[in-house]
């Protein structure tokens, strides 16, 4: 039963903040650990731990306190869920074991990759002579990507010239790293899938994401792209789902390439900035439904609801400073538009502060696109 | 601007529960004024202060804190909100003008009548003498009506006989009445109409409305009756909207009479019950629209997105005890349905614990209220 049960989040983001907001009408509770004492879900979640991603004790406190543990933020710390879920009993979703893999770049392609699901070609690189050794096979350019802690793209260098080698490796922080082929992708795609109890999977409608300087700007459903490569993308990332272990939502990122190739780029164990579409477009919010599959409830219908574009609001200042925008009315005063705001109070250079969703029964996914820039583009900080 | 105002709310039950939810991604926080400590909206709002609604210290401490007042229950007090508006200088929508209107159900009935919108025909009634004579000149059977305090139907009772005017005075309250002639309609439809800055009033699509025991049961848009009676339905409503004052959401009660005649029976200063099909089947919830509304912001789209029925969820319980449900989850596993749970505590004979909503753009009003009917039917507090 939902009604009463209560999910206990490590990190209190924007991902928090909205999870609180889908959880809410069905009586589910949302309790946070962030170590921001303004986080995004603090205020809206029914309880705050003001304490760090990785304080074991804050953590057991709320894993005493809740039905489930989950985490909205890879930077949890699987070792402390872990042992805080064997002394209290309670369940972890997805298991730590799922953000083991997919914190390790390197094992999360591995696993893909003995699964057979196509990924990039790929090699470990932790020395100038790994990398130029890694670029002779791959080609150059190549990707070198920190094996932890990349997020929005941060720990993602292109590297051109294998001479750059030490570089470049300390661009991505020094530590552990791969190489990567590089895609000359036709399009981002992602899809967001879930997992549930008794072995219950779905998948939503492929999205199709616009990236600028390794951010999110944009997505659209559905994607610009022929039918059978979307129904191939949802088919892959139903193998993906099966690859990985325990319930909750996944954002799960695809390249597609020029002849119609599909590979996992890479996957989050959380709802993903790319699936806030489903708030509006979808049947059951990727919110909703990570509430409803990390409790072990019935999943929710994935069904497209209406062809729906979203755009990031990103901090379009130089510098950090309290946030206040100009421009929120004019997105209130569009019809068919949605805003969700995240709360922070401090904007800083190309920080999300909120996203925008537009939809249209009637409008193709270009026209989506255009009108939701448009209506993005009246918000400023500045 | 919406993000980061404040809206102080008179009441913390449901509707204002609701209200926190539609009002959280706009990044509107919303403060309440509530007795009971575990209000449904209590928990899930930023701040509720435990006091009586009619409270004056604790009206004007929350007026002091916030950008607007406004109030999700009649039983608020206009003159204490005035006085509080006046002394903080913080608006209050609606007017405490529209509320003492629609407090009193006769004053209520004159203005509309005044204003040339067609109301039952009705006489004040104060004695059983009173009564006797309204009875001659409007027939029977009649109702009598409290002129004030009426909720859900409590204080409106049929009179048959006009020899038990004394009895039936007293079962509304023996106090000020009004009798109104009995009107033997067809269907009862609402119209949810909203109030917004600059003169701007919008109105969603005709609910029909299915009561019993003077509780309503279901609704479901669009109503099943002629297109140009859920036009008329629509204009009637924008005429009620300008016979009111103040910003706000209005839940206005229609009768539909056999020969196709609207009469407007009763209006709500607030979001209505039979409105909350809007969070899923219209553009912009009657919530949203509220938060909108008073804090003077551009007013949404009141565009119907698909064919919605909503059922309460109401106590099955004979007698008060502590609220557990059973059979939640076959309302979770349903496709297109969605549950709103209000985190009451205790569940009473027929109080409103829930609600259930099934949209389905390929399916007829009749078989959307069979769906929400049978989903409803599966929870029982038993």
């Amino acid at each position: 039963m939902s009604a009463g049960s209560t999910i206990g989040v490590v990190g209190g983001g924007q991902l928090g903040r909205m999870l609180v907001e889908a959880a809410n009408p069905l009586g589910i509770e949302i309790a946070i650990i962030d170590p921001t004492p303004h986080a995004p879900a603090s205020g809206v979640a029914r309880r705050h731990i003001v304490a760090g991603f990785d304080d074991e004790e804050a953590i057991r406190s709320l894993a005493a306190d809740v039905d489930v543990l989950t985490y909205e933020i890879e930077l949890a710390d699987p070792d402390a869920l872990e042992r805080a879920a064997r002394e209290t009993g309670t369940p972890i979703h997805p298991t730590p074991a799922t953000l083991r893999t997919i914190q390790d770049k390197l094992v999360q392609n591995e696993t893909f990759a003995n699964e057979g699901i196509p990924v990039p070609h790929f090699h470990a690189a932790d020395t100038p002579a790994e990398i130029r050794a890694a670029c002779r096979d791959l080609g150059t350019p190549a990707m070198i990507k920190a094996r932890r802690g990349g997020y929005d793209g941060r720990g993602n260098v292109p590297i051109e010239n294998p001479d750059n080698a030490a570089n470049r490796l300390s661009t991505v922080g020094g530590g552990p790293a791969l190489v990567e082929e590089f895609i000359d992708f036709e399009r981002e795609l992602s899809v967001i899938g879930v997992r549930g109890a008794g072995d219950e999977r779905r998948t939503y409608t492929p999205a199709e994401n616009i990236h600028n300087a390794e951010i999110l700007r944009e997505s659209v459903v559905p994607a610009r792209t022929d039918d059978t490569i979307a129904a191939a993308a949802e088919e892959l990332a139903m193998r993906v789902l099966e690859a990985l272990d325990g319930y909750g939502v996944f954002g799960i990122e695809l390249f597609e390439t020029s002849d119609g190739e599909l590979l996992v780029n890479e996957v989050a164990p959380r709802p993903h900035n790319s699936g806030h579409w489903t708030i509006e477009g979808a049947v059951t919010s990727q919110f909703e439904q990570h509430a409803r599959s990390v409790l072990g409830l019935p999943l929710g219908a994935t069904t497209l609801r209406s062809p729906t574009a979203t755009s990031n609001i990103l901090g379009d200042v130089d510098a950090p400073q309290e946030a206040r925008a100009s421009g929120l009315d004019s997105v209130l005063a569009a019809g068919n538009a949605k805003l969700h705001w995240y709360g922070k109070r401090e904007v800083r250079p190309l920080r999300k502060m909120g996203h925008i969703s537009h939809y249209d029964p009637g409008a193709d996914s270009g026209t989506l696109l255009d009108r939701v820039r448009q209506l993005r583009d009246q918000v400023t900080f500045r």
